[in-house]
């Protein structure tokens, strides 16, 4: 790039922002080049990593839209759920995130202020993670065709070679681990948009897993599986593990981790916290004999302090995923049936 | 996958259908996944390209937002666009495509029926440029937060070593050529919004360009630069190569390829047809001693029959663009200013 980078001058986004003439540049390279730094601005961005190239390596490629309303919330905002929710579909497969693209559909009328702080939070998030954010797109809407502003990440990872987590490959016997509390970044955005009239000081739990999953796959290199349990909480992820895996999974209700105030909330209003939304809290599978060095290698960094164990997959009851009780009943844990609480990601 | 492909019974998509549960499951697996046929149905597609390791070769990456209205069109839909777009963004690189991701934004209420030929139309188009649809994501938001379906595709390809396209490597004398006729994607839409009272058979040119780039770069190695002239135009194209290589870009304006519907339809509504969006349509400049070489090749496959060169890089006026008009007058086509068209792509 010759040029200098093109200031905005406009406090909202216009119709005019998205036409592919100079205020859509002006737009583009004041508000997310000068803060993602690209390298060059054809349309495409053009990259070299040599752990593409070894041998046995494979490239993971994932893509989430999110419409999280409201978009600045305790804990974060649509900018740091688009980085850390993109990076963590990477590493729950075993990826090493490397390059994430972004794509913003605006509405007209959108605060500029706004989006340059959504664009510093997803660069800060991005530099936790260790990516880059390497190209991006924007489009703008008038006004009620779109509600503020939505952000696309995609991301492109490597998985080195040997590296093999899969739903499909857990096994009876196999010990279930979180890394930390459920359902804040659910409770989070309900307390947000504050219609319950509800005052907490639950913060969403967004964050990047890759250097958790890093310490686990070093200390438990035998670990099956890790889902991050987002959209359908951790009910959800388990069944998808189960029914991919073919085999039960119990779950200790005593064991769950949860934050006083979760709870509350949940029972003020009647929700089942193994359905709450999280963007930083992962289940994984480890065999039995690793277990522990997995839990310890979570518990090794800050994202996993919290870490516990929560149950195991079994033989019985395949594709199902069954809740020992604190009554010391049973019952099933199905996947999330309609919804929860709309536009939580 | 161990489990048969749930079937979705609703005619119209809920808020339910993104809540992370059944209905989504449903949604996804019975209108996106029966027909991209990804492998697994993992959050991340884990993916192998031979290529990818070959020394020198780099990887390309680009993602583009489509929010055109209306999301069904002649010559297209927003599927359609979404796939050609993402593509062609890879294929002006010298980047050969290999994979897409596709994030739906989806409006509460939206028909299923169409985003199942959304889903057809993008398949047909993948196949078309030879590329898979290999991961995705859905979200749905309320009535009235989005305007029924917005698509986001990002794409990854290869770019062989020793390819290096690029705008800033364009010199002075190198020949610009266009692969076809101007301005069709833009006066399709335009018509098919049906407020201007118009009729015409102009179709969108939304058509992928990977072929033709391939029979261009065997036949003209040398050629410097490919731009595909969407929103903006073939005017915004060409001042972003002029600004980006330094040098200035005259173009003849009895070269220019229109249909005589364009052109009369630009005529009535006071358009100029060098800033109508194209989404089959791609501008590349080619070293003299090449140019014929460069243009038969595009002649030699159906995206370029029509190819013809349009001008010439200069050195005089280094970032500006100057038309010879018919009248043997010279005019400066400056990049868009301001929005001709909202949600052209």
């Amino acid at each position: 790039m010759n040029a200098p980078v093109r200031r905005l001058r406009a406090d909202r986004v216009t119709l005019a922002h998205g036409g592919g003439g100079k205020a859509m540049r002006e737009l583009i390279e004041d508000v997310f080049v000068s803060v993602f730094r690209p390298d060059g601005l054809e349309d495409q961005a053009r990259l070299q990593a040599a752990a593409l190239a070894e041998p046995g390596a494979r490239l993971a490629f994932t893509t989430d839209g999110f419409v999280v309303d409201p978009v600045e919330f305790p804990g974060g905002d649509i900018g740091r759920i688009a980085v850390c929710g993109t990076v963590n579909d990477l590493v729950v497969g075993g990826a090493r995130p490397l390059w994430l693209s972004a794509a913003f559909i605006i509405e007209e009328g959108c605060e500029v202020a706004l989006l340059r702080r959504i664009a510093a939070s997803m660069q800060a998030a991005a530099e936790e993670a260790g990516v880059a954010i390497v190209t991006g797109d924007t489009k703008v809407v008038g006004r009620g065709s779109a509600d503020r502003v939505f952000v696309t990440t995609s991301g492109v990872g490597v998985i080195p070679a040997g590296r093999a987590l899969a739903a499909d490959r857990v096994r009876p016997g196999d010990v279930a681990i979180v890394n930390g509390v459920l359902g804040d970044h659910g409770a989070a955005i309900l307390a947000a948009r504050g219609d319950m009239a509800l005052s907490t000081d639950v913060a969403s739990d967004c964050q990047p897993l890759g250097a958790l999953v890093e310490a686990v796959l070093a200390a438990a290199p035998g670990t099956r599986a890790a889902r991050d349990a987002t959209r359908g909480g951790l009910a959800s992820a388990l069944n998808e593990i189960a029914e991919a895996a073919g085999c039960g999974i119990v779950i200790d209700e005593t064991a769950l981790p949860l934050r006083t105030e979760v709870k509350g909330l949940c029972e003020i209003l009647g929700l089942d916290p193994l359905y709450l939304a999280n963007e930083g809290t992962l289940v994984l599978f480890a065999p039995e004999h690793e277990a522990d060095a997995a839990l310890a290698a979570m518990r090794s960094v800050p994202a996993g302090r919290d870490a516990v164990a929560i149950g195991r997959a079994v033989g019985d009851h395949p594709g199902r995923v069954v809740m020992q009780t604190v009554f010391g009943g049973r019952r099933i844990v199905d996947m999330l049936v309609g919804e929860q609480l709309p536009r939580i990601c």
